[in-house]
């Protein structure tokens, strides 16, 4: 009883991930969290595993992305765009990772340890084809919401393209889709080009 | 291409889930969603799979969480203890079913539509056990909660037990777990006993 009463404690935990809110808007116009962005990426890999760039198991993809947030319970979330933050990012999440696993079974603590680097790292098909859904999600939503939050960030399409670059490694067929879609975006005049002037709007 | 583009669609469609209210609330204090409940469902899963009456596949398990609410995006969720809502929603749930699944291509429809079925009729240790998770999780809330849906709803201690009497089929574990949670909202005064007179405050 006492494993399971740490399981369901640590379960309650997580509850506040709920809480953490993202940049990115759902289509219904408020901004999402971070616990049902995590639900919608394992959804995408259900949906989209037949392009990853090499066999994936679909298990691992799946237990990768519904806790490869969690940390952000602790470190909060940080703007894909804001480069300094992302930096100092690194560190408080790994201190919180740290905090948030110790609190489970020692085996569970070290599977949810192990799951968490190898999505961080990047460093097999599964971490990569999971972090090129994690990239594709947000494009997906804000050209489906005329670009919102990088309007309000004043965030261009060379920022977009580098940033996502990474998509190519986990599926080159997704990053295809993120490279039109930037096109769209440019064409329909909410994602500004390098020579343009747009200031932040939020 | 013409798959891609299907897969992508449907997954914007998806993001619908995260509008459909619950009568459950976050540890925070606001109704929780039914995007974020089946993140939160499938990381209980993660967590909770050795407590399963049968060995279970947890792929299967967690395919079955990630989508077991998503035909609320035509139907909307009914309230657990709302005995004739729930009669009336069957229905409207399968014929939502049919209309999102059709949205796929085909053997991803017939995919979804199998984890729907098997979920929903119960017919595998993996369908018993998630159904178990499905119904521990409000459970939890709630008492963490001190009993909020429940007492705005008039909801008494017989009909929890009865409701989620099922908790045992897929987890003799968590259904201790649930019989225990009761008596503790029953002790603590949070959830009325069948000779209380509690009036619903919803």
């Amino acid at each position: 009883m006492e494993r399971l009463s740490r399981e369901l404690a640590f379960l309650l935990t997580l509850d506040r991930l709920k809480e953490v809110q993202r940049q990115s808007y759902t289509l219904a116009g408020r901004h999402e969290n971070s616990a049902e962005h995590s639900w919608h990426v394992a959804v995408a890999a259900m949906l989209l595993s037949e392009h990853a760039k090499e066999p994936v198991n679909l298990l691992r993809v799946l237990e990768m992305l519904l806790i490869h947030d969690v940390v952000e319970i602790e470190a909060g979330d940080t703007y894909v765009y804001d480069e300094d933050a992302r930096k100092k990012q690194e560190e408080k999440e790994k201190q919180a990772a740290e905090k948030l696993f110790a609190q489970l079974p020692e085996d569970q603590s070290r599977h949810w340890w192990e799951l968490w680097q190898e999505f961080s790292a990047g460093t097999s098909p599964e971490a990569r084809f999971a972090r090129s859904l994690d990239r594709l999600l947000p494009v997906l939503l804000n050209v489906a919401t005329e670009g919102r939050s990088w309007q309000e960030h004043g965030v261009r399409a060379s920022q977009v393209l580098a940033r996502n670059a990474e998509v190519a490694a986990g599926s080159p067929a997704l990053w295809e889709v993120v490279q039109k879609l930037v096109a769209e975006a440019q064409a329909r005049g909410f994602l500004a080009s390098d020579g343009e002037t747009q200031a932040p709007k939020g």
